[in-house]
């Protein structure tokens, strides 16, 4: 097992565990779309980590664009609009994926990547113009976000509190929740999440499923009809299994979800807390699996020539920010040679 | 390998030759979102039997509501429409799919489970009433049917020349497409579909892969822009090598694709001979890989204690039509086994 | 004021007092988007129809097409589907308006133009298979009919009561209910249909107005939020008063909506009483403002050199079914002339 | 005629000239659907002011938001977004109109309420990541904008040839393009934005009638089965002669399309003149019929007793901005005594 890339968390195929389930089930007949044992099983297994207050349902779909257009557009009005921040995935990398569903996004700028009380309120503020504004329904957050940054667990409290007490629904995009909650930041457990939101999913994809992401919704009152959702915008698999399978191996013995997420975060630690100690500063602190070293633009051309990562943005006249994305397959002899490397820069 | 299901073509997981595959590359990074090396080996594959005249793209995804969705609604304009058969499976089996991106649905009665350029003109002459009537537009078949029967060269050739003297669209789902070019009475080839058609799909879910499905855009003026629709329904998905390997795999030099859709046209076949030798009629000629005996229903319900299969309709006081449908999968000794327990009843 | 065409209710502008009521309030200034005081007025004279209990809203639109948009689009959600006649204008006379919201027609053969009991329950039979197939939520009747008939009475409870068993919403399309209501053969009044659906809407346009049809929203649980899909759609008007003025005009103390529908229908059966007389058939009973004569061609064509109106079928090798349409301002000399042209030739 | 609002500039019915022409055309029969002599005529009264060069088409609808509507979706493919400045009319005042027919809004910040090649040129490198970001393709601007500002020739010419060399779509919404165009700072005409964007509309409720906007398709292109997409909206009325004459009315021998907007713009200027001279400053300068006039709170709360008028901001803590609009029917008088109570004050 070798990595020569830090480029992304799904540059690879599974975990291997995930890769023998689906060999040693695969010739034991299932019904399709989802009504599987190996889904019920999945789902039996994410419910004990839920909390015994659970009242919900959970659905597996393939991707997390799938994941997003199928929570979001279950649960709105064709007048209801969604708040999210700027930087939000479903604002700015799903090629406009929720207003094909007909809704309306309400961006307000992020505070550390996140939503707060505060630009919430503010958003229901500036479109309050009945009935010439669509209507602040829904809000969307993700957890990691698109930069890395994680809620504590009293942040999701107030996001919650204000939803509930303005008729919100809370939504939370966990492409990289593992990330998210593997991480030494972290003081939240998915059973806190499921208590506060009123759907969320568990991202698959990035910690180790050849693909699959489970939507967790919690609020009994959206569970109705939901697989209708799933089927109409082309999410429900005929070999529904194969979801089903991987979330079983993940929330497994194993635990592979939190040990998968766990590796990565420390694998990214150790690239920060290295680079650190050679004398380089960070752009933004390491809570999840992503670094952002700021370096000389020469030592980035001369770790190119080895290793794989995205140039993110100017410093200054000479130096880089550099993304480092680690992984649950990443090597720690490649964090040590990607270290190594700087070192002889 | 045991079979006691005869339900459907989706029981299993896939063919041991794509786990091999997906497990052999699973540690080598690939670029994402279907960029990889996989996925464009397949595309040479396929393309390698579409003709040389072929000049369009293909395009992987994660299901066939998916396949139809992305490849309807990328070629449509707001106001114009689909026409299709009363039973077709966008019109009765995808909840809703194709309106739910806008496109109305013009649907006439079947011939043999599939369209004429009779019925297609009737379509056309009755929603010619500019501008109350939405515009009939593309073309929608599947191949095969989904009564199991399938389209002659000759009636392709029809169906095509009537779709390019009207200016329409012709789109094909191939969900069962293994099927119908596997079959005994089939005369047209990939490449002869590819210069037929604007677009189809190549189903794999039904002849061996965990899913997906190829999405082969025929007509050039079609193929740009067709990657943001991908993304934007949710059809991308993030480890894009999932699907291009297992398209590598059917196209690979076992032929997969033809083989897995052959054994289980002639697992049918054997089942149609058997029943009929045994004095039981069928329901309808058996093409590909279904199967509609008449059966009294006392032997039905003996049958149904030792294997799986759907009761299609009442046929009259004492007997019904059951259907049986066969795989990749389906093992010879199953289909003896069914013969020899009808002919003790 | 001369009328020399039979093909529409719709050909001239608006009665009289109608232009009247523009004129007279020109310059008072008034509160945009439907808030004036002539709506307002409006509403509580179309209100004082609709029986004690009702409780509900409505609303003022521009057309009939914006009235089934709005109506239809605001009560379901994305995976529901409507039950209509083939025939239905939703279905064959509006370019597809319904589906470009997203939902699903799911459509029935018609029983003298109507949906009754019967074929709901068939559509909802061959509509259950759970979650592939769209799920039928509203019925969608209009009265009257594409073709000219009404509903009794009896009929409406009928499908009021299985809507209300089975969980459905009650939609009817009133683009001529006005001559329905004045039918002869109609027992059904206002303050009936607002008890018996859940939303329906009073045609101005055919019953003379310039423009202008009145949504009613009798299920409270309907009306919050419905002013968002007025403006969502394009249906919001910033002169709302030019609407409000017009219904204040249709229900005033003249019963205009009433008395200019009996207009209409008292020409009408005057034509088809006459023609009857003459020794001619009918295709169909006359119940309200169109007439349905078979005519020798021969007949025909000469009545084309001098009025104006559709020829409908062909009947048989020598005569044909015409459409003669009668409106509020029909003037009984052209009717007149009409049947002695028809004794003359 | 008297007015005591300056609330906005459709507080009342029609211009006089307007009632009377649909008073005198209203018993001629005509056919429907916009295929009447009225609107034919107004077309050619509208393409006489478009120069020679014009080989488009017109369409008449009933709002802005229906004009905003057809135009936008009639040209846009699923995954193409529109540009617009965050305070455009479609992003924060018609409901989410725009993303309800599936298209994302990319907005960016207004210089001096416009759109320029430089905002635009930033929305495009910024919403280039193929295929996750939807694909920018028509660019939208009102002239004149929201807050009062118009686009010069020069403006206009180099967002045309921006858009021209990025094959981007220009759409110009035309609401108050009267009072753009009657503009003392004004230096385009009909033709010239006839020759520079794609489409645009022409707006009649703010310049005098009840109602009704112009669509004018510019590039041959686009004109192809526009009248499907009018239906499908819910935009086609059935008496289209309303809308038809109406506009006959606006460009007839007294152009009262023109002298409208220049009674409205004088007004405007006459009211912001006078307030400077008596010593107040204005908030943005008066190009059309919009002034903000920057008041003492005190003097505000007197004039209120006596004027209607918004409060549009607090400028200081004693001090705020108010909002005039001056409309076709503003009367002079009414002006002259609204100073006066200034003065007094």
């Amino acid at each position: 097992m070798t990595t020569s890339s830090f480029l992304d968390d799904y540059s690879e195929g599974a975990h291997p565990d995930i890769l023998s389930a689906l060999t040693e089930s695969n010739y034991i007949q299932q019904a399709p779309y989802g009504d599987d044992t190996y889904s019920a099983d999945a789902t039996l297994r994410i419910k004990a980590c839920l909390g015994e207050t659970f009242n919900g349902a959970i659905h597996y779909v393939a991707s997390g664009t799938m994941a997003n257009i199928v929570s979001i557009s279950s649960c709105l009005r064709p007048h209801e609009a969604v708040i999210a921040v700027n930087s939000g995935h479903i604002v700015v990398r799903e090629a406009g994926a929720i207003e094909a569903t007909g809704h309306k996004l309400i961006t307000v700028p992020a505070v550390d990547g996140k939503l707060t009380p505060g630009n919430i309120e503010a958003a229901l503020a500036s479109n309050a113009h009945f009935p010439h504004m669509a209507k602040p329904r829904l809000i969307y957050i993700s957890n990691a976000t698109e930069t890395g940054t994680i809620y504590t667990l009293a942040e999701l409290r107030a996001i919650s509190a204000l939803a509930r007490q303005r008729g919100l629904i809370l939504f939370l995009d966990g492409a990289r929740l593992g990330a998210a909650l593997a991480s030494s930041k972290n003081d939240a457990t998915l059973a806190d999440i499921a208590s506060l939101v009123d759907l969320f999913w568990i991202g698959g994809t990035k910690v180790g499923t050849l693909l699959g992401e489970a939507i967790v919704v919690c609020n009994p009152a959206l569970t109705d009809d939901f697989a209708f959702h799933l089927k109409q915008r082309g999410g429900m698999l005929a070999k529904g299994r194969v979801l089903g399978i991987q979330f079983q191996a993940l929330f497994g013995v194993k635990n592979l979800f939190f040990e998968n997420a766990r590796h990565a975060n420390a694998m990214a630690a150790k690239l920060a807390a290295g680079i650190v100690s050679l004398g380089y500063a960070l752009d933004a602190e390491t809570a999840t699996n992503q670094v952002f070293p700021i370096l000389p633009d020469a030592v980035i051309a001369s770790l190119k020539a080895r290793f794989s990562f995205y140039v993110w943005a100017k410093a200054d006249d000479d130096q880089s920010v550099i993304r480092l994305v680690t992984s649950w397959s990443t090597d720690e002899r490649q964090v040590d040679a990607f270290l190594e490397r700087i070192a002889q820069l």
